[in-house]
């Protein structure tokens, strides 16, 4: 305990997981100008949009303008564009404008991901290798979603989640994204099951997307760090609250991430200064209960 | 690392720390409703008030019925009323009123200290003395301010904190309380500066006064167990912001802590239900922003 990376990766999702809880359609240009000020502030991995049916969620029908001009702007740039997909549609959709890097959702609890997707869980993975397979240019990463915990199971065991990722390796994942989708695990839980999955599959690059709904983000993060995880995804102003819990806190924000980690002298390539105006930015042109802590506290020059 | 006390000590300053920051004057009887409330939901050692002058701070003006009363119903209990105090005449008001164990606060910062309590360093260890030598029975802890950083000096230096602890031992101190005073400590310092005090005074019971301004409460306090510390200062609802920073977070939230730990497996002896009841209390009768987390969150009752 208390050795920690020199550098570690935030991925930022605010543009994907934060925007698609915004009932208001938000203007594409305004989404295109947040991405660039996050981009410019330092942002190398971002989950630009998502590739689901608009009828879904309305709020991601520019998906593929999105997606498009986000990658031909930076295709010159040491930045990768993430988008979600839901299916091999939306994975095709995406391929199609430029995006090289997907991220494909499945609950560790069977009971969830028939609530979340309407999919049994082997079915999820039947779409998954139909992803792989018939795009074997396209990385995929897959997000193991209640990985901590289940509105439905309660806590869910260990096993599930490291059955569902044998699964994902077996149909070519290139990437796990281990999801507090609820935001109720706690450091100890965090640590021994990054340890599980590392003991398993000991060469998949392993993320950590935690949020901070019970205050523990941070306090999770730190564990992950402990346990050797370095890469956490995050939400630029806390955007993505718990839809369930008007006030709630949803993903860690970016910025709370970005000054923990500087703090101790882990670098992540993102400038705070910069990632407090894009949280202004936010607060300017979107209808949002902002949760992150960095917006609201006192800066001071020498600290 | 990740490996947990099966105990800690959670220390209640909301009816001290919380109140004084609300402008409004709380009527003694819902003080002392939430002080009996807390007690009731399993707190063992709780700052029930503070003997400031009530000029300085109107909001303690019942300091001595409020301390009176606790003293007098919870004598046969097993349960500890700290109180704060400023100085000698506090301290024998306090004592009087059947207070054994006080808190004392000095910045490690001199600059800090003055604009505070208007004393150098060296005063407020003049006062502790004539505080220790004319109330032996009087237990006294050493609450030492802006130990993780200042507005004046920026990045507190831990010389500056190791040499205030060592004159307050000289003086009789029972308790040393390193206090995040205005949240910017990260885990990694509190880590590093737990053990410096811990080596050089291994005798001397150690607690930790964490805020969550920027987020970093539950992460520190994570680092603060890891480190060996079982004693952490919390207020209700989160009672107590930043007065520098509206709508910024202050004292990290009772509840948050109850519920990590609880979650981790480490017991406080605090009920989280009935907690969460004393913050519906607290809304119900206080105009204030409460920054905790818990208060807000989905309940699951299976997890």
């Amino acid at each position: 305990m208390m050795e920690f990376p020199s550098r570690v990766e935030v991925v930022e999702v605010g543009p994907r997981d934060g925007f698609q809880n915004i009932k208001t359609f938000i203007p594409t240009a305004v989404k295109l100008q947040i991405i660039a000020q996050l981009i410019a502030a330092g942002v190398r991995k971002m989950e630009v949009t998502s590739f689901v049916h608009p009828k879904a969620i309305p709020q991601m029908a520019d998906a593929a303008e999105i997606a498009s001009t986000v990658c031909a702007k930076y295709q010159e740039a040491d930045f990768v564009p993430l988008a979600l997909v839901p299916n091999l549609v939306g994975a095709k959709n995406a391929y199609r404008c430029g995006i090289r890097e997907v991220a494909y959702v499945i609950s560790a609890s069977e009971k969830h991901n028939l609530a979340n997707i309407n999919r049994t869980r082997d079915q999820s993975l039947v779409e998954l290798a139909s992803i792989t397979s018939e795009l074997p240019d396209l990385k995929v990463r897959l997000d193991v979603a209640t990985a901590f915990g289940c509105p439905f199971l309660g806590r869910v065991d260990d096993g599930l989640v490291l059955s569902l990722i044998e699964a994902g390796l077996q149909r070519g994942i290139s990437t796990v994204v281990l999801c507090d989708t609820i935001g109720v695990a706690n450091p100890k839980q965090v640590y021994n099951l990054v340890r599980a999955v590392q003991n398993a599959f000991p060469n998949i690059p392993l993320g950590l997307h935690l949020h901070d709904t019970r205050g523990m983000g941070l306090a999770n993060t730190l564990a992950g760090l402990a346990a050797g995880v370095t890469s956490f995804e995050t939400s630029v102003g806390g955007l993505g609250g718990c839809p369930f819990a008007p006030g709630a806190a949803g993903n860690t924000a970016t910025e709370d991430m970005v000054n923990m980690l500087q703090a101790m002298g882990v670098a992540t390539g993102i400038d705070l200064d910069k990632c407090l105006a894009v949280v202004q930015t936010v607060r300017d042109h979107i209808q949002a209960e902002l949760t992150g802590h960095m917006g609201k506290a006192c800066r001071y020059d020498n600290l």
